[in-house]
């Protein structure tokens, strides 16, 4: 039988034979440790953000990664092109909403990002999921749920909207597509003392979309290979410095047994 | 008796038990490597420079960190906004005036901001510190006084005329309050082949100022946290690359004893 | 006598006694890492990109390092500036054309920054260097000769077109200046996983011209600096993560030693 480790395994194999091309249009922060860590899983990054050039860029990728970390007008109006035309020529979009909830533009900016162009993929922690839903479809009940609870309700709120995989990220990450949900629980705490691995999760999503068939799988294969990388980083950092150094060397030594030993990966049953 | 060590290490404490929101408008150079500090320290980085946003992100942070490394019109005019706001909402604003006496450019958008916005903390090096006052103010004496003098000459004026704290980093750092002045002596030559430390430290004034009350000695402790940190990172480095990573794996494992063996902290009395 | 080994070395030594100051207009993904391993060699560096103050900063400068990796019209217009002050001045310009063929915007770009200030030194990879030859001047004969061929070509004809000296660079990096050939065949294939050490060449490219006499020269001596450190730094590290660290740890301590026993330079005779 063809077991859950074989497939993750199956998909780092493909996105090291194939190296496809990942087009990021994603904030500053990240740019350099992003493009390091889709280099270490195998693939081929790119980032381009002129409007100039992105439809352009779009055309000759094979995923599309949309993150607002460091939005302004000019890159949104760019983020808008790349999406359509990735829409138009049938890649995955990614969108990573960073910072929805914050700020009024932001919220406003990842929402509208959503009614253009339905993302394949949408990568979120709890509090900006929540904020992607516009207030009345979600408010009712507070009182009733928990907040956690509240993320997975506004997660199948986004999916059926927009029939986007959804995938609610954190201690444990919730994949919603759907009915379908699928849990990964891999990954360390010493992740969240790293900046941006939030927005590098997003950017393998988007790589593991470009090989894969399934995009819910994909989405949970992307973030169970993080999580694993981040468990074996983990156990070799003394600190976030070392973390992000020993998380790439993970990312890039990645074996078939790594994942074995380390994959917590469970589909939820409708 | 309660001494500095323990001023230092409470601080420490505080950022780590409330982890202020850190609002940083800064370069492109730094902003992954001044995110991660601050995460190390304890704080929480946000990264924001839309006009459209800056504003409400003020409106949600606990300290303003601008710094003009790499700025152009549209970054300076949030920068302003930025500050504007924090200084009426009343958080701490720190202004690191990089390259200031680089070019006119840069001189005259740092002292602009100045003349706008009264930084509670001003954090240069010697020459961008002598770059900020009009010349008239300053070159009487040139012929007499040592160059080192005349960067704490100018950093008097400065804080005289803003109202503001002013951090005169090099070999020894010297932190002007009207006639008060802390000198810290921490730190390590290694630090200098580091690009962006410098800025590093005005991110972690940006977290110091955030839980502390006095902003003289939040600086202090900022820089005598920073400087610390570099003298252990040194010990366990073989060059720049290695120091990176060792510098945020001692801001992040920092302890009391640390603190206490390291700690170089001399207030000079007016 | 004086051997090859003795000359890089010697340059070497003048970027450390000098610390030349290389103004670079670059991409987002590589600030960070070229300018720590510009301090890592011994220069100084410094990012600068607005319309404002690059006429200055050139100034200033010994080198000037131009990087289309994230170019937009903004940027563009100041390599424009900074590129035509720097070659009135008379220091020299270097040109990296990340990209070039891979999106219109990006080719036609590269050309015109070549048409308008015919750079020092054009360091690109294989297919960069053919996008930038017009396309009627190379495809004769693509029939009969191999692709590492072709870029040969396109390197003469640009060299011969812009008085440029051009480094194609890959598995063995090829310096054409005019009938003039030097062969670099240092560096390491794990190199290619960590990014922006093309665009770290580049930068490099600047601090050795900014200390030589001879552009050709000073190319081949940076590209193996760049390719020795690499091999070091391999030679201790488990994968692209510790690659980076130990790369610039390797360029920090850079013996002559080091280049005496690894050194790969060959001189073709025209």
């Amino acid at each position: 039988m063809y077991d859950r480790s074989e497939h993750v395994w199956d998909a780092v194999l493909q996105i090291r034979s194939h190296a496809p091309l990942v087009h990021n249009i994603t904030n500053y922060v990240v740019m350099n440790t992003t493009a390091n860590a889709l280099l270490a899983i195998g693939a081929s990054p790119v980032m381009a953000h002129a409007e100039q050039e992105v439809e352009d860029m779009v055309n000759i990728a094979s995923a599309l990664v949309i993150n607002i970390g460091t939005l302004n007008e000019e890159w949104t109006k760019s983020m808008f092109m790349a999406a359509r035309k990735a829409k138009q020529k049938g890649i995955p979009v990614i969108l990573d909403p960073v910072g929805a909830g914050a700020t009024p533009y932001r919220t406003r900016t990842a929402r509208q990002l959503l009614d253009a162009v339905s993302p394949s993929i949408i990568r979120a922690n709890a509090s900006e999921t929540m904020a992607l839903v516009t207030e009345g479809k979600l408010t009712k009940g507070v009182d009733s749920t928990a907040a956690s609870d509240h993320a997975l309700d506004a997660a199948r709120i986004l999916s059926d909207q927009f029939g986007s995989v959804v995938c609610v990220s954190g201690e444990k990450d919730y994949i919603i597509a759907g009915k379908r949900m699928i849990v990964v629980g891999n990954g360390h705490s010493m992740m969240t003392r790293v900046t941006g691995l939030g927005c590098t999760a997003s950017a393998l999503c988007g790589a593991f979309a470009a090989v894969g068939s399934d995009l819910a799988d994909s989405t949970a294969y992307a973030m169970a290979v993080m999580g694993i990388a981040g468990e074996i980083a983990a156990a070799r950092a003394a600190g976030p410095g070392s973390m992000q150094m020993q998380f790439l060397d993970a990312l890039y030594g990645l074996s078939f047994e790594d994942i074995d030993q380390h994959l917590k990966l469970t589909t939820v049953s409708p």
